[in-house]
Order: C-alpha cells, then structure tokens, then sequence
C-alpha cells in the first residue's frame, strides 16, 4: 500500500472465491499498484470489505470503484448473488447493496469465472481478440465468454456454465442435478475420483506407491505423469480428451477466436493442452478449429482479482 | 408480383438452400409484398438472379439489397462460401462478388439457419427477444444465435452449428468427421434410421406394415404416433431427449432468453416440443431453465427467404 495513483484514481478488485480474501488495485492504465491478502471473516464481510476499502483510502489509494468476484451464479441484472458456497447465504444475497451502502462506492458484482475471463481478456492470454471463451478447470469448472469484446454474462447474468455441458448423455451423476457433465470427468476431484476408480489394475504406478501413505491430489498425478508415470500421464490425457470434447462443442457454437484455458488443473502444462487441442481437431468443424487458438491462461491464480478491478475501472468509462 | 412499396423501397430474401428458389420481397417495415417460386438453376444461378431482380424491377418493386441465403458454411468477413451443397463449389465460392456484379444491387449473403433465426427473431417467434438461440431440425440440425438484439455470426462466420456439438463421445460417426454429434441421432435421416435399427423388435407397429410398402420418413412416424403407435412415439420422444440434451447445454453456456425450434422434425408439435422441455429442464441449471422460454417456430418454410430479406433491408440502416 505505496504509490498514489498519478490520477488520483485506483480501482480496487476483491476476489471472495477462497479462504482469502485477495485484493487487487490497479490505475486507469490497468497497473498493478497493490495487491493485498486478509483472511475472509464470512460472516461479518461487509464490514470487512468496508474497513479494507478505509485502508487503501488512508494509504492514498483513492478508490473509485470496487469489483467483488464470488464464485457461483451472480445474477448481474439484479446485482444478487443466486447461490454461492463462499459465504452464508444470509451474508451473500444483499452483498451489494450492503458493500455499496458501506463504502458509498461503486460495487460491481461478478462471478469469478467472468471477473477472470475479464482479466485474461484485458491483460492476460485473451489480449488482442474480440472473442474469446476462457474456461477454468480446478475444484470445479467454469467459464466465461468475450463476445465483440464485450463480457456476455447471458440473460440473467448466467452464461458460460462449461462445466456443465453434457459430454455423456449416461455419465455420472453431477451436483447440479445433471448425468453426464464436463465437470463429472475432468474437475480436480474427478480426475482423482477416476484415477483411484481404476488404480488397483495399474500396481505399477508410481500413484499406487503414493496412495498407500497418503490422499493424492490431480497435482500430484501431472507430477508422477512428468515423471514417467503411464499411468498418470494416460489419465491426463483421457482428462484432456473430455475437455477437448466440450472445447470442441463450445467452438462449433460460438466460432470465437480464442480459448483460454486457465485453473489448477491446466498446471500441467503441455501434457494437458496437447491432448486437449488434438481433440478438438478431431471433433470440431475444421474451419471452425482452424479460426480458433486454444492456449493456456496467464494470469494464473491472479485472473480473478485483477479481472474484478478491470470491471470496476470499465463499469465508469 | 404486383404492388409497388409505397418508399420506392424494397428488399428481396432469396432462399438457394432447397431445388426451387423461394424469394419474398419485403417493404421498409417488414410487410412482405411479394412471394415467388423458381425451379433452381443451379450452373447459370447468377444470371438467374439478375434476371429474377430485373423482373422484380419492371413490376414497380425497386429493390434496394438483396438477401441471399444459402445452406453450408458462409464466411461473412470475406463473403465466401466455404462449403454447401446447395451449388456447384465453382459457382458458389464466388456468388456474392458475381450477384453483386450482375445486378449492381448490395448483396448480403449468409448461411440459410442464420437467415431462418434472424426471420423468426424479427418477425416469428423470437420478437420481443434480445437474445435468442434458434435450431432447425430437418434434413441437418443448424442453429443461429441473437445475441443484444443482433445476430452473432462468429469470428469467421460458422457460428451456431449445434447440430454438431457431441452429446455421446462414442456415438456413431458423423458427415463433419465427429462421433456423436447431436445430428447423428435427431436429424430427419437419423430418425428414421434409428427407428429401422429397432423396428424388428416391435412389429406389433404400425410403422412395421408402412415399412413393408415403402420407405418411410420422419413425418410418417409422427403421423404414426399420433395415431396411437407407441413404437413411433417413443423414437419421437427419445429424439426430444436428446434435442434437449443439447438445448440443455446451449441454455447452460449462454443463458438466453429464448429457444425457438423450427425445421420439419418440429412439425411433430407436442409429440415432440413435450419431452425435449423435460429434458432441459432434466439437464439444465434450474436459473438457466427459468430465464429460457422454449417454443416451437412460427414462420414455418418462409423463415429463411423473410430473415433474408430482413438482413438485407437491415444491412442498410
């Protein structure tokens, strides 16, 4: 909390999406002129969010506006919050009409995938087009499109659910009611859950040596799988295989230009993209596949705040 | 061929996706002023044309733009055909440059779905919409989307292919080269096919005796169901399924406000329109499902040649 901004107006991005609270400001120009962390104190947030607003202030960051991301169904039409599991239900649903009484700001209220897919868009993988569609792979998975460089939040402020498409009309159940989602197959959990479903044909894998002491996680498997594990690396790349055919779905509707693929699960790097891009070509119209560039996010785990600053900053332009 | 637009103003919608050219003639607010049928000569179609406008001339109807619409992938940035079957490939690639040549008339061209959802958004069953997503179910599956009141045609063009977007990543092979595309299963060919596929298992049907006359159609069989076969029902239903498993996706992706459902599958009504909105709402996020109203089309066959006309007059203001 140092450089004043030259204008005299900074923009404050507040990620709610974690167990921490991460802070973004940023100057007109989109630098980054602080980020800070504070535990998320759930049940009294307003305040919290009130007292680190008064902060910056004190330290000359003379905020302009606020964007709060949360993750789960924001409603941007109405500036609710439908659900989410960041905070109670009680505290979340008049979020912003209680944030812009408490601090007498600008609040915008967005989804996390949308704040970050606004993020890769202004500064990340996703500058230099007019569509995109960024999809986030970790817990679970979300997306988010750029339309004629324009956040498209859909009707009511839902667009962008990927991770809900049905791949597999018998697939497993999903917790949003659904059979057969992109999310049952490829989300950390799942990756995982598939992973153990089938470890005990494969006793040679460096994975069954690890979870004989402990839980693994997706992580772990693109570390055995860069270590030479098959049996890791097979999984990856089936994972890879299920995002690719949703990718290929979302290319056949939506033509954009660019998919941007960011998460904790893109954290495997080529061993993950490679198998990704090798089935969309198999499964999307070749010209469609052929206008598309599938590459990974840049922002890593920074999307989310500096996307809800950028919203704050463009919310007054 | 008869009444003068009182503007001196009008606009034809030309539609080249079926053997008979079918054009409509449409004054400034829409009001069609002429409809009219020509066997399709497909090897001389811009002489054609120029001669279908030259008449349209000399009946008092001053046609300021032509809308032409054609089945297959159209690039709207370049205004080349990229493939369709509708034409020759050495007469289709270069239509827009060769009619515009011809007539001295500003031409628009665009994919035949495109043209149908623009129709049905102006002035079928998508008014009062700002974002709508419109499928035809016939022959092929195609789609178009409105999104903020315009159509969305993609970074080059091929937006809205639905009929292509996986719903069974093992399921049969598809004329794009995928596997278990949603055309694989509800196109009026594939209907048909999967209903042959089965039909030995119940030849209690009467679907069963028609077979022994002749070839039968998707048609047939809602004709069938209506009547009380159970057989033909229950492929009609399961098609809707599988029409909703995709629609499901749609909704999940770009929460709009609308999802109008034309082309001849459809003319099966509730048989059909019934178990595609269970499915949805089956699939769907529920808030995605509510903001969504799913209706059949209104403009039957006229939709394309009326969305034509629109874009044209359109491509003026």
């Amino acid at each position: 909390m140092t450089t004043p901004t030259p204008s005299g107006t900074s923009f404050a991005g507040i990620d709610l999406s974690g167990p921490v609270i991460q802070i973004a400001v940023i100057d007109q120009d989109g630098t980054v002129i602080g980020r800070h962390d504070a535990p998320k104190q759930s049940e009294r947030i307003v305040q919290q969010l009130s007292e680190l607003t008064n902060r910056l202030h004190a330290d000359n960051q003379d905020i302009a506006a606020i964007g709060i991301a949360i993750s789960g169904l924001v409603n941007r039409h109405i500036d609710r919050v439908v659900s989410s599991r960041d905070l109670p239900t009680s505290v979340s649903e008049d979020l912003h009409a209680e944030v812009t009484k408490a601090t007498g700001l600008r609040v915008e209220l967005e989804n996390d995938a949308n704040a970050a897919a606004y993020g890769e868009f202004k500064a990340g993988a996703g500058r230099h087009t007019q569509d995109m569609f960024y999809i986030t792979i970790g817990q679970g998975i979300g997306g988010a499109l750029i339309l004629d460089g324009r956040l498209w939040t859909g009707a009511t402020g839902f667009a962008g659910e990927v991770g809900h498409i049905t791949i597999d009309t018998e697939g497993v159940e999903c917790i949003c009611g659904n059979t057969g989602c992109l999310e049952t197959v490829a989300s950390a959990p799942n990756i995982v859950r598939r992973a153990k479903d089938r470890l005990y044909r494969d006793n040679t894998s460096s994975l069954s040596r690890l979870a004989m002491n402990r839980e693994f996680t997706a992580a772990d498997m693109a570390h055995e799988a860069r270590n030479g594990d098959d049996f890791s690396l097979m999984m990856i790349e089936r994972t890879g295989k299920y995002i690719g055919t949703a990718v290929a779905s979302v290319i056949n509707l939506l033509n954009v230009e660019r998919i941007v693929l960011g998460g904790g699960v893109m954290d495997a790097g080529e061993l993950i993209l490679n198998p990704i891009i090798a089935e969309v070509k198999r499964r999307a119209f070749q010209p469609c596949f052929e206008a598309a560039e599938i590459v990974a996010a840049e922002l890593g785990g920074d999307a989310v705040r500096l996307g809800a600053a950028m919203l704050a900053r463009d919310s007054l332009s």
